[in-house]
């Protein structure tokens, strides 16, 4: 039999569907970001980045990457075990700590990643609750999905956003467990969940809620505690779940809750005990950059500022962005080939790097340019975004948005 | 609904079974590694280390830990986004090359941990392969397990090692495409699966295979290839599976093989494509443990000398250990609260950290402490551990193994 065949033709379906994905080699400048060096065949480029998830910088901020380098340096660039097995570093202890402080909660737990800690979180709450039904929002994040999945309980997904059909599952569920499960800022159309009357729902219909707040931690709030401390409903949410690896700039994630939860996840979750440990360097540098953003809104000011201008900019050249309250700026194309077209063309010509954002990672008709202005793209930076976004469309024969649809 | 009865309940259950963990805070010293600061309510204590994963020091190695530093000055802390969308270091192409030549294949694939490499890896290779059966081990790791679950494919369970009931299953399973999925050491009982002959049934069943180093690599064979390397049969081997966070000393975990296969699981698994990517820092100081221990056999040699050297001092002092032709030296204990009681009194009393390992890591019945010597145990921390140990097993009153029973 021939195996590698299997693997093979999997690979040709997507070249064929054209969704096929090649990743663009990158050397990021950490003291001058958002520039960073492409490795091409032909030897490096000298590039811009719009399309970071490294939101703030905050991944080449200076407390941060030297917290990482103190930390190595003194305890070593690994963990050397799981939590339980020697792996439990003095420093992931005062992360956790941390970041329970950042949403008012009583305890956290970290976790290697933001998609383990959902894909665990959740899989191990509602199988710890009875009987629970998982109710679950229609555009929540793979990580999400696999974790309900991997729960093996009852569920059902709401309409995206849709407080009635919600309310409709709830009330229809009775009075068994339920476990609400969704994002704040729901990253590829950059919208943003009614956090409060979702907890109003749970409250009425007796449900736990968990809330992912990985496109908005750092960003959002007075401390960066995201949505959900902006609009002051943070304590009304169970489960607040995040990553380490976006605005705060590393790698690794989260959640936080009531101690008695987050003992109980530390105890069952497999995804959390049979692994090792996050490096106690890698513990330092995010808890840096939390300390940092909890006492600094500069980042996050200059960050919403320029988002604004960047969307102006586009407005003013015509070009159909999906209007967000966000930092996130989707641009349309419509259409996987053309969508990676204008990718290729941004960055060979223009040496501005947006990845194309194609199905699956959204519907297909909806393929987009997904822009991230963050604090340090200067005005300069934005204007000569919005030329090269001009140039491309029309190289490619894409469509402007009239003054009349503008208006609409 | 109390919902935090729930969760309460479910740790209490852990409490009566005895089976509750506590997670010592410990605070690595990289330049007198296994020693280490405990961090207790009373203050700091210093303490060795004799449970590390960090099996050969290299978390604490001058040249992994700078090039961590160099590279988080240079990139930033951070990859800031998945490999997709502007998280494809240099550092991780470069560090998927070094993996892909340590085992011989045509590539690698890097994921955020050993963990989610089995559990996204096993999945998606059986669910690229039509009609796969996938035969596991029984003894194999929990997230081995997790991804064969996540596979949703048919599965048979043969006994642990036991080639005349994989040969049963194969023959039985005639010749629909067939995955064997095993470890080369079994992390807990320190043993060694038959590979080449694993590989002989696969030949003649026509079965693909998937093997496991976590516990091997950097540690055995001539650059530290793994077991299969040792044995001359790493090109027999399809996929093979290790960690950077043990032997290597970092974080992360990662697949080798065929480049389209490597290919395939970079193109569908979910746990590889949406998540942050790991961070250059990370992945550049885990090349440089990779490189380091493909030149130096110094930290194996020495490593395989001071094991023989515990394991002597061991059976001297009459301790009950469990027979092993590694690195890894179970002594056995068999009782939950005994074992954590051995493990209290070793730390408290004489400074020495051995974590007791219970149910379910290992069966009910076979508790013990696992004590993995490393190349920085001199011989007077050797002699200092079995002397302590006697103690312990003294004030116990555990049982000494007599010289006739040592005979049989
Ligand atoms: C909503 C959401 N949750 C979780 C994750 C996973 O977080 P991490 O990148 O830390 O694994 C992502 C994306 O990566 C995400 O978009
Ligand atoms: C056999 C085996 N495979 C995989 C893993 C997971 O590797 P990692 O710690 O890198 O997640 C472990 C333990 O941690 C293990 O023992």
């Amino acid at each position: 039999m021939s195996y590698q065949r299997f693997f093979e033709d999997a690979v040709d379906t997507l070249r064929r569907e054209r969704r096929y994905r090649t990743f663009a080699e990158i050397e990021r400048a950490a003291d001058r970001f958002p520039h960073a060096v492409w490795h091409t065949p032909d030897g490096p480029r000298d590039i811009v980045i719009w399309c970071s998830n490294d939101y703030l910088g905050m991944g080449c901020h200076e407390a941060v990457v030297e917290a990482m380098c103190a930390t190595a340096r003194k305890a070593g660039a690994g963990a050397g075990g799981t939590r339980n097995i020697s792996g439990n570093s003095h420093a992931v202890v005062e992360l956790e700590r941390e970041l329970a402080d950042l949403h008012g909660k009583e305890a956290g737990l970290v976790f290697t990643s933001g998609y383990v800690s959902n894909q665990t979180g959740i899989s191990t709450l509602a199988r710890l609750i009875p009987d629970c039904l998982v109710l679950s929002d229609a555009l929540n994040h793979n990580s999400m999905i696999e974790g309900v999945r991997q729960a093996g309980r009852d569920k059902q997904v709401f309409r995206h956003n849709d407080l009635a059909h919600l309310e409709e599952l709830l009330k229809a569920a009775g009075d068994r467990p339920k476990l609400i499960v969704f994002e704040s800022v729901y990253s590829m159309d950059g919208d943003v969940a009614p956090i409060g009357a979702i907890c109003d729902l749970a409250k009425k219909y007796d449900a736990m809620t968990y809330l992912d707040e990985v496109h908005a931690v750092g960003m959002y709030g007075p401390r960066g505690g995201g949505i959900a401390e902006r609009d002051g409903v943070m304590h009304r949410v169970d489960v607040i779940e995040g990553t380490l690896g976006k605005a705060f700039g590393v790698v690794g994630g989260y959640i936080t809750g009531k101690a008695a939860v987050m003992d109980a996840v530390r105890s069952y979750a497999p995804g959390f005990i049979f692994t090792t440990a996050l490096p106690p360097a890698v513990a330092a540098a995010a808890a840096a950059s939390v300390r940092h953003l909890k006492a600094s809104a500069g980042e996050r000011t200059r960050q919403h500022a320029q988002v604004a201008k960047v969307k102006a900019a586009l407005d003013a050249a015509g070009l159909p962005q999906m209007v967000t309250d966000t930092h996130i700026v989707p641009v349309m194309v419509g259409d996987a080939t053309l969508c990676k077209a204008a990718s290729d063309l941004l960055l060979n010509e223009h040496g501005i790097y947006i990845q194309p954002i194609n199905y699956p990672t959204v519907p297909r008709g909806t393929e987009r340019l997904r822009i991230t202005p963050g604090p340090f793209h200067d005005d300069a930076l934005v204007a000569r975004l919005a030329d090269a976004l001009v140039d491309v469309w029309t190289r490619l024969g894409l469509a402007f948005v009239t003054r009349a649809e503008a208006a609409e």
